[in-house]
Parts: C-alpha cells; sequence; structure tokens
C-alpha cells in the first residue's frame, strides 16, 4: 500500500482512533502516527500498548507538520480543539473528524480553522458498545461505510485523498450533503439509541421484575437493547444535543406509529398487527442482501450460545 | 443419555420445533417422535429433511399413544389444537406448549384438557429471526433459560420429568408464576419487540431518507432493531394480543420515560442524559456476567464486519 499521509494526527484515542491507528498500521498509508488524548491515563495506556509512533501531550504538539488531523473527541469537544490547534497547523493540511453529527461540527469547527487549511467533516458507521484506547481493533472498518461530508469549498483533490484514505482502512466511502447526513443518522443511529436507552431505563427502574430476571432472560429481544445502550455516554449526550432537531422529529414519528400499534392492540386488532409486522420483514432482508449483517441465525451469535 | 419419554408429538413445525427435534436426536431423550403441521407443504419438508420419525397428517393422529405432548403453535392457535387432541391423548401424558405468554395458553387450552392428563407450561426463552421446518438447529436451546410454569394442580414428578426433558435439550429450568411471567416476559421481549417493529416502520416510512440509505447505513443501531422486527408476523401478533395488559403497561412506562428524555434533548440538558446513559451501562455489565450474551465487540459480530 502506498503511503498516502505522511503524517497522521488522532486527537483523542478512543475506540476510533484507536482502530484507525491499528488500521493505518496494517495498510501502511500513513508513514508516522502522532496521538494524543486530554486524559494522562488514557496517553498512558496508548503508549503502553504501542498504539501510535508518538504519543504527545497536547493537541497543538500533535498537529504539529501533519499532513491529515483527524478530530476523535465528543461532538461537544471539537469547537475548542480547533480552537485549541488553529495556530499550530501546517499550512495546506486537511483537518477531519469522525463525529457522527456533522452540521454541529462544521459550525464548531470552521469558524477557527485558517484559510491555508481544509475541512472535510468524516462519519465512519461503524463501531462497538466498548471505548478507549484498548478497544480499538484494524479490521473495525473494513465494509463498513464512511461517510464524507465536505464543506463546500473543500477542494476535489484533498476530497479525493481524504476518500483514497478511508478506503485503505477498509471503508466504503459515500459523500453526503450536511443536513442530509443528520437526518440518515438521526433514523439509522440516533432514534434508535435513544429508544434502546429508554427500554433499558425502564426494564431497571422496574422493581416487580427483579435485576436478575431481567439479566437472565434477557436473550428474547432485549439483550439487543442493552448492547447498543452501553455505548459511550458522552458520545452520545453530545450527539443528541447536537442533532436536536432531527433526533427529536424522528422520534416524534416513532412515538405516533406506536401509538397507533398500542391502539390495535388494545383493539385487539390482528390484522393491523400482521400487516405491520409483514412489511417491517422486507426492510430486513434488503440490510442482509446490502451485506450489512449476516443471515445466520441466533441473532448473528455462534448456534449454541456459546458466544 | 437415557430416555425420558418413550413417544414425543411436536405439533407444529416451526423453529421451535424443529429445533427441539434435532435435540432430541442430539441428546437421545426421546425414543420416538412424531410431527405434524397445518400445512401441507410444512409436512412434506418435514418428511423430506427426515425432522421427525413419523410425520402424520392430524395433530389428533400425532398424539396418539404420545407421553409428551408439545404444542409449538403460535398461542391464538393453542386452544383449538387443544380440543382437537382431546379425545386422543392417552391417559397419563403430559401437555406442554412452547409459547412466549403463559395465562392466555392455560386459560384456552386447560378447559379442552381431560382430567387424566397434566398441562404443564413452557417458555423456551431462545430464538431466531427465522421461522420454518428448514430454520431449526440442534444448539438453540443451548445455555438458554426454559421457564416451566406449571398448573396448581400438576404433579411434581410430571414437573420434574419436564424439567429433565428440557435440560436434555441444553435449557436452564427455572419455575415461574403464570401471571409473573408474562410480565417479566413484557419486558424483556414483548416490548421490545413492539417498539423494534415500531422503529423499523418509521424508517420505512421515511421517504426522505431512500430505502438505500437506510439500508446502506444501517450498521449503527438501526440492524439490531431490524433484526428483532424481522421475526415471524403471526408469532407476534398472537403474543400481544394475548398479553395485552402487561404489554401496554410496559409501554405506557416506556413513552412516560421517552417523553423525559426527549424533553432533555429539548432542553439541553446533558446532564439528565449522561447520567441515565451511565446508569443504562450497568445492565449490560450484568447480562454479560451473567453469561446471557458476549462481551466480543462488534456488537457481537466478526470483526471486520465479515459476517
Amino acid at each position: 500500500m502506498t503511503v498516502i499521509y505522511e503524517r497522521v494526527a488522532l486527537i483523542g484515542l478512543g475506540l476510533i482512533a484507536s482502530s484507525m491507528a491499528h488500521a493505518m498500521r496494517r495498510c501502511g498509508s500513513a508513514r508516522e502516527i502522532v496521538g494524543t488524548a486530554r486524559s494522562a491515563e488514557t496517553r498512558k495506556v496508548a503508549a503502553e500498548i504501542g498504539l501510535c509512533d508518538h504519543i504527545v501531550e497536547s493537541a497543538a504538539d500533535a498537529v504539529a507538520d501533519a499532513d491529515l488531523v483527524v478530530l476523535c473527541v465528543p461532538v461537544g469537544a471539537m469547537g475548542a480543539v480547533a480552537e485549541e490547534i488553529a495556530p499550530h497547523l501546517k499550512p495546506g493540511c486537511t483537518v477531519t473528524d469522525v463525529g457522527s453529527v456533522k452540521r454541529a461540527v462544521f459550525d464548531a469547527v470552521t469558524p477557527h480553522l485558517p484559510d491555508n487549511v481544509t475541512f472535510i467533516g468524516g462519519h465512519p458507521m461503524a463501531g462497538t458498545e466498548h471505548s478507549g484506547p484498548r478497544s480499538g481493533f484494524a479490521e473495525l472498518f473494513d465494509d463498513r461505510w464512511c461517510l464524507i461530508v465536505p464543506s463546500e469549498d473543500a477542494a476535489p483533490e484533498a476530497i479525493q485523498t481524504l476518500i483514497s484514505y478511508w478506503e485503505s482502512l477498509g471503508s466504503k466511502c459515500a459523500q453526503m450533503e450536511m443536513d442530509h447526513h443528520d437526518l440518515v443518522c438521526a433514523v439509522v443511529s440516533h432514534a434508535p439509541h435513544l429508544i434502546a436507552y429508554t427500554m433499558v431505563g425502564v426494564a431497571d427502574d422496574l422493581s416487580r421484575v427483579t435485576d436478575s430476571e431481567v439479566v437472565n432472560f434477557s436473550a428474547a429481544g432485549f439483550r439487543d437493547f442493552t448492547r447498543i445502550a452501553a455505548s459511550d455516554p458522552t458520545m452520545w449526550r453530545d450527539v443528541f444535543l447536537t442533532n436536536k432537531d432531527a433526533t427529536l422529529e424522528i422520534l416524534g414519528r416513532f412515538t405516533e406509529e406506536l401509538f397507533a400499534l398500542q391502539r390495535a392492540i388494545r383493539q385487539g386488532d390482528g390484522e393491523h398487527l400482521h400487516d405491520y409486522f409483514t412489511r417491517t420483514r422486507e426492510i430486513r432482508r434488503g440490510i442482509i442482501e446490502a451485506g450489512q449483517d449476516t443471515a445466520a441465525p441466533n441473532f448473528g451469535r455462534a448456534p449454541g450460545g456459546q458466544t
């Protein structure tokens, strides 16, 4: 694999950044990787496991001479980081991010950046319920989408280089307009996460159903919710606060629909329920055909529940 | 493994029954397996793949001389099957079922049964999103719970024999009172399923987000919902219609909680969101410690998304 960026700076060393480091090592698309994190403990762990070529103490130090700067901090922290690094950026470099919301990041970051750098938003649609520098692995992005959301004045060559870089990490790339991105993600990710958090919270509150029952008998549906609801609290707080409008719109639609189904249950309208459930089954088929999940039974786990 | 029942009759040959047949073959706890299904096509497939020792045309034929009769039909069909088989049951046999709701099955089935047979409800807490006689596999019940819900007058020996039988298929067993069972299942299974169906339906309705975007970018949360929402429509229609009260109660709690989180988003109350998400993360830890799921990253799928 040829080198795409000489020097890449990772600001923040959580699941996404640490997976990027492993994936860059795998493919050799960066000659040198510099990493930093706000927490001394995180920097210490990253240094111990040899995550990057250099671990430095500040974001300002990390971006010096970097050709690509990747902001891997929670969405709510992007603006402050941009302000800190702005005076130290190499002219001509590309600044990108990996946040799940794009309009808010653009609005927070770009006012700080000098004219001689290019900002291009990025959103790798991959993750696990784990976080921190030890949680990364090289295969996280393989065959997953990375959405590229350039600002209007970004040079086509800079965009193409960033796309090549994400492809070198294993991703498929698609370009998307900023506000459309935030709506799509509200549907496929943000609203589902809030709903999962809610359901898990309800189960936790119900004193008549003891904790151990919820835990023991979770296999039939609830388990998938708990996995989603175990995702990083800070990251998700920021997602909801910064993609407020789209998330609330989708949740409004969701509630409407849920009330209609509750009424069908109350009224014993089996036909309505059956029709609805038949329709939703089709979407699942599309996802399997698109290669975004497996058709293997037992909800994708190894048969026998030995997983 | 010693034989526990000489002859077992499976009424209905979907995912659960076909997995039971495979698991019985694996452990040898039944000397002879008789199966039947209402649909001629299902019986034909079952015969082709050699699922049972005998495939017969009617439930009445299937139960003749059976020591254990397992009702594996949707909850709404249990009463009619009980009426059909009642005159043909072997005196002293045990009748059980595998439905996800226990009060409604008990009320539908037991009035038809003669005094010289024992009814004991059963609920194997295992499944996949697939259905039909080809979908079964021997390992489905391994290390999963099977809830045993006996009627009050069931003989302890008959209960113990049924427990031994489910253990021979790989399950762990727990006894539970009927109405408590229905409430626990509303929390861990029925409400989560309705919520997943709803969210998938909403995504399907949103014309601004095209189908292919929903499908392509499903990896971040939505995918788990579609898997749940691909479950058998008839089975789930019957679950909601027959566990109406508990499901509606839990959905009411869910809506209340969702509205509180929506308000926190609208008001920008990040602390409320962060606290809530931190709490839900704990439940997940409990589920992993209880062995009901894996801590492997990437939401339990093989790293690299090759699954």
